[in-house]
């Protein structure tokens, strides 16, 4: 089987939006909650406080991503939800009223592909909420309820708000807010691939999928695969996938995955021993222990054998996410790590994906702080925000970035130099993790050029049989 | 003020529709529960059980309902909701997938209104359900959901499934099943009233109001029916108030209301001590004591002069609803009961409503009996389906018996005689509810004509100088 992925997708730089929290219309557009006590936007988040965040917010920011350097955008849920993440979705046919509607929505994408933006949305489709109308029903009737297969009960009464007693259905990860769909159900099956389809027709290009690996029903994501590609042949097809991802990326059900196989060793070998354990412990992927150049070299050689190119280049990569800390509050604050870990990310094969706020510097540790609201334009890091333009942009000027070979040149001790080749355009890009200046020398033979015109930082760079690079502490350089 | 309402309602003949017991599709539209397991649809139904009539079920009916002379559909709830009865809504924006969706609905708006049928919808406005976006997200988030100032919560936590604990949030009738609006914020105001308009936009003909009386926010009613009537000035407002209904029939509420008033003494006269009293007692209206026809004659004229003359014509007239027993079932059975008062309601000035199975014979006492599927054609009683075909066509041929002046003309012992007259149009109904024939003679100096061609019934007219009636026992005439 010939691989097809969306072109679009490989030259894509996403931004990722948790959408309470990013943007606040200035105007008044609503006329539900015009004066709603929302949390405070700079206090510290909790668990079940809403700040309002809304997708008028998002339209008046479409001029601040696309200065940035954004051309597709990922939302973190925005259907109708009773939660401040909307991961518990109410109805999969409505975005959230909070957030300004479908009529919100369908204006935001319409601005959003007027300025050549992509929309991709977060499809979570292996479990419901407790107020999601099937379910509901379920509750209210109890036995009588016709919708009965559409989940996993085994036994009555169901006990969905009290904690004392058995559940007696079956909730994703064992948490009772979120009922799982029976996926063995031929008309939840469909009920799920006409929620896909419906989207897609009304213009979003592509989903996000939340979990799919807790949905095991044989042919499930092959169908999904086969009705959304139908219904846009060009639409994005992303997994949460944290681990080996193989199962799901042979070309016959996701186009990638959010690619923290590429983020752990990233971040390992970038911030190393700064690493907060705290903040990465017990989750789904390992950014420790800290890695050296050999070490990391060998991790993304091993990944980028994983999958197929034509998947690799539709990866959506990334350094965190709504479900990790962020990058910052992991390395302990140190500024030099999320420089190079995203000097790392806009540099690999397939598309990076940035979190909301990272770009200003916006820490962050754990679920509910790494969902902070996005900071006020006084608290922004603006040194964090010109290398995030600088590197998006380069990655957009230069298609080797995106689409080019890429091969390891050296990687010993801290550092790590690998080169981004497209027919005639050939990039170097170079990190020293090391808190010493590094300099290192070393024959390239399968270049056709010697790229030394500085793109971003300052190493040096000498070509004589060998290229000899001096790198400054802690930095990171890319050379064409 | 000049008192307006909707010159169609005075014309009309409403059959009340209890969607998921009027009729099941045949065909086989339906994505959703194609195989859902109902309740058998000829068995007495259970209070929580669904036997899954549908609008596409309605769509095949209405032959039979154009047929039976019905040119208004009364629809209790069809939107989304987590109860056989559709009184919880879920979603106002919603009509439940069970019946069809949002799309059978509007076909079957769009099929009405090509045979000149109007439809009505029930309006739930008072309260919503535990399901309902908002409430539920209360459920969920506690004190932190931006909805609070929706609903009357009064402390924490809720308890909205466990009896054990106070609710804490204010119910309809105390049922934490019907979380009451907080109808003073005036978001929710404007949230229902926007629903109200939406629905008139898409091209209903009026809204019946459920418990209406429990909103008593200052000046709610009337920007209802402001709204309303600005979006379609033929729009019916109709009110479910059982009593003395004065306070909404001033011209600026409601148009009419479910008028019990007419119903209580209609079937305490007709049925007189037939009357099954474990059927009516304890409800909001009272059909008993019996009635001779002095006192029902006097009900009557009080009850017509208690609102305007514009009022009378556009009141929703009924002998059974959703939340009575049938008459059948309140007259333990007996056929002449039924009859008569049949000929009593399709005679009286305002809009008879039929409530569904009641012009086929179908038995019931109080809910969930009363709102059985309608039965097999097999099962139909044929004489009491002829006798409504040919009051309703006789009610459609003399403008008379809609918006003719009502005049008593004799009320003695178990005879009860009156004209209905409008220019040169007079007709003469006489009802003898006694077991023994009665021949009655009186003096008619108000009408022009001398009435005596037989409509209906098989009442013997004579006119000397006065007019002598001889009328078979426990039946009903019409003469013109």
């Amino acid at each position: 089987m010939q691989i097809q992925t969306p072109d679009w997708v490989k030259h894509a730089v996403f931004y990722q939006i948790f959408p309470d929290r990013f943007a606040r219309t200035q105007q008044s557009r609503k006329f539900l909650l015009k004066n709603a006590r929302w949390e405070d936007w700079n206090e510290i988040p909790t668990l079940q406080g809403y700040k309002g965040g809304d997708l008028w917010g998002v339209m008046e920011q479409l001029d601040y991503l696309q200065d940035l350097g954004i051309n597709a955008i990922y939302f973190t849920p925005i259907f109708q939800s009773a939660s401040n993440h909307r991961y518990h979705t109410h109805d999969y046919y409505q975005v959230d009223p909070l957030l300004g509607g479908n009529a919100a929505f369908m204006e935001l994408l319409e601005a959003a592909h007027h300025r050549d933006i992509k929309v991709v949305l977060d499809g979570v489709f292996n479990h419901a909420s407790r107020g999601f109308f099937c379910f509901h029903d379920i509750l209210e009737n109890g036995p009588h309820s016709p919708w009965l297969d559409w989940f996993k009960v085994e036994g009555w009464p169901l006990s969905a708000y009290d904690g004392n007693y058995p559940a007696n259905y079956v909730g994703w990860d064992g948490n009772r807010a979120l009922p799982e769909f029976n996926h063995e159900n031929p008309e939840v099956r469909e009920y799920i691939m006409q929620v896909a389809e419906h989207w897609l027709r009304l213009g979003i290009d592509g989903w996000r999928l939340d979990v799919p690996f807790c949905i095991t029903a044989e042919g499930f994501w092959q169908e999904f695969r086969d009705r959304v590609k139908a219904a846009n042949p060009e639409a994005y097809i992303v997994g949460e996938v944290w681990r080996d991802a193989r199962e799901w990326l042979q070309g016959d059900q996701f186009d990638g995955v959010m690619n923290y196989l590429f983020t752990a060793p990233t971040i390992a070998f970038a911030a190393g021993d700064r690493v907060d354990l705290e903040q990465v412990q017990d989750r789904s992927y390992d950014p420790y222990p800290a890695l050296f150049a050999p070490d990391y070299a060998q991790k993304m050689q091993e990944l980028l054998k994983l999958y197929p190119w034509e998947i690799q280049l539709t990866q959506l990569n990334l350094l965190a996410s709504h479900d990790t800390a962020r990058l910052l509050s992991i390395a302990g604050g140190d500024p030099a790590s999320v420089e190079l870990s995203t000097l790392l990310l806009l540099t690999f094969p397939g598309a990076p994906s940035i979190y909301y706020g990272d770009e200003v510097g916006l820490p962050g540790k754990l679920d509910p702080d790494s969902r902070r609201g996005f900071p006020l334009e006084a608290h922004w890091n603006l040194e964090v925000l010109a290398y995030h333009r600088q590197l998006i942009a380069i990655r957009h000027q230069y298609r080797a970035l995106r689409i080019g070979s890429y091969e390891v040149l050296y990687a010993e001790g801290t550092v790590y130099v690998f080169a981004r080749c497209l027919d005639e355009e050939e990039l170097i890009v170079a990190v020293n993790v090391g808190t010493e200046p590094a300099k290192v020398h070393f024959e390239v033979n399968s270049l056709k050029t010697q790229p030394k015109q500085h793109l971003y930082g300052s190493a040096e760079a000498t070509w004589t049989d060998e290229l000899t690079l001096s790198l400054p502490a802690r930095s990171g350089s890319i050379l064409a």
